[in-house]
């Protein structure tokens, strides 16, 4: 190809790599060249010559969960706007996985990443799981939701679960009520821990107790919170309210004390975390915490865009939860 | 790059093509060139090469509808174990957002596509819609779920949803209902359509009436099943069942009647169809249809890796659906 265009192998180089200045001149009759040989010059092609491809790789825990499919909702419409394409990449939370499509992603030179669940979340993550992530980002922009890379600076938006589990529970409080469990999650996820935390702060603020067997961790499912309540149903001695994990958590809970006769909330006051669409559908409607899913989406989505275009972003973003009060808390009077 | 190696530049662009045999030797030296010079051998330069980028390109409506994501689900664990990696976009059934994704998976050299929802569910679709996927398809293999391409070959995998709403209106009829209405959906869709023939077809064949004004078309959501439910509610002469096009919508319609203190089913029998996650937590528990997404996802991915490797497949695969009989009609004696 050299030859032919009658330049040097470093200027088809430099051509192909955009890795320094050519003439235009030079640079068309090179890339006549390729199309002549039918080098495809699509997109792929294009990619290799200047470095971008216009896709975002999108690693999250699991888009049949419709908080995430909400976040991603979010980051798509704006992506859409700005012209990424996205690519979505369920991990299950597996670290296997995580570093199966981080890899496949890198190799298909995607323009920057959005990581949810998984890693980002563990409460003892391996160095080396965390060395992969760092090594990628020296490469390509990463902006985490939700989630941080203990002891190393990244980019990260985050809703402050902390305040919205203080809320719960503050509203809980309000009802009159002196007994709360907390149902579901998982204590290998520092999300739990966070609101856990938070959980019990605000009961010990409140000179309330906190006791070990109304804490019924397992999972984020609707089959936990199924199981998890008629576990709580069958004590002596059970809480008034119980803040879950998640509302899936929220919605198996319901179904349970339902199922065996437990009026909600009248004998039992169940709240949510996510304020998915389901949460307004249900029966009794799900009080719930919202994490403003869409602007999530949305503001990871802008920093990320920034860091592709070399400008400047806020390292931490934090949005605000809202208290979204249902009947499964409140019937109206 | 051909000076330095010392061949031919059609040796350089076979090499880079596979569009010819050429030697390993000189194959490795050309290779090792391009390593030298950092023509970035990586996923994107071995797609150039070999024509293969192991990604699939997933067109569907919506994945926060958790039908699609359990569609999807299934597709996305077969891919993985025969090494593809799915590139999910949600076109919200937008005509111009398909165009769009389809253009941009084109530009990725996707190795091939999955096709949800849309234009191949549209009761009229423009030809030059149809056309551009049949232009695609020259290039491209395709597999249409759900769907298909009016007059044209294509490979399809669905459920035969004719049967599936067959199997809801005989089960309220083997439970005595004779005033039996349709709620969601949309004469836009093929889907809606092939329900509703099978709907009044399945009435007249047990001599009873089919009532337009107990139809109430509109959308897929669960907002539209409670408007459409309010709207049955406050007519003189009611259904004693209605036939849901979804889960979601199910779910709206069954807010409805509880939220006016109708009792379901003791009242008025709902159904669904889908049998997504969400129908064995509601209360009542949903009576639906499985359309067995999980196969389906993971039969339309089958299907396409044999068209990807040139082997011969299947044209049409139908599953069989499944009633699966829960509270919302049928209490448990």
């Amino acid at each position: 190809m050299a030859r032919e265009a009658n330049v040097s192998v470093a200027t088809v180089s430099r051509v192909l790599n955009g890795t320094a200045p050519v003439r235009a001149s030079t640079r068309q009759k090179i890339m006549a060249i390729i199309e002549k040989h039918k080098f495809q010059p699509n997109a792929l092609a294009r990619s290799l010559v200047n470095k971008r491809t216009g896709m975002i790789g999108v690693l999250f825990p699991d888009s049949s969960n419709m908080f995430f499919s909400e976040v991603f909702g979010g980051a798509e419409r704006a992506a859409l706007k700005l012209g990424y394409t996205l690519f979505l990449c369920n991990t299950f939370s597996d670290p296997h996985k995580e570093s199966e499509y981080l890899h496949l992603l890198c190799e298909r030179q995607v323009d920057g990443l959005i990581f949810m669940g998984g890693r980002i979340n563990a409460r003892q993550c391996q160095d080396a799981l965390v060395q992969e992530v760092i090594d990628i980002q020296k490469k390509t922009p990463i902006v985490l939701i939700n989630g941080t890379l203990p002891g190393h600076p990244c980019h990260r938006v985050k809703t402050d679960e902390f305040m919205g589990t203080q809320l719960l529970v503050r509203h809980f409080i309000e009802l009159g009520h002196e007994r709360i469990g907390f149902l579901g999650g998982s204590l290998a996820t520092t999300t739990t821990l966070e609101k856990l935390q938070a959980f019990k702060e605000t009961l010990h603020a409140n000179q309330l107790p906190y006791r070990q067997d109304w804490i019924r961790l397992g999972d984020f499912s609707i089959a936990c919170g199924y199981q998890r309540m008629e576990q709580i149903l069958a004590m002596q001695s059970r809480p008034t309210a119980v803040v879950c994990i998640n509302d899936y958590v929220a919605i198996g809970a319901i179904k349970a004390a339902l199922t065996r006769g437990v009026r909600v909330p009248e004998e039992l006051a169940i709240a949510g975390f996510d304020d998915t669409q389901l949460s307004s559908a249900m029966n009794p409607e799900l009080t719930t915490v919202s994490q403003n899913s869409d602007e999530l989406g949305r503001t990871a989505l802008a920093i990320l865009s920034r860091l592709i275009q070399k400008e400047k972003a806020q390292q931490l973003t934090v949005l605000a939860p809202r208290l979204i009060v249902r009947q499964s808390t409140q019937r109206e009077s």
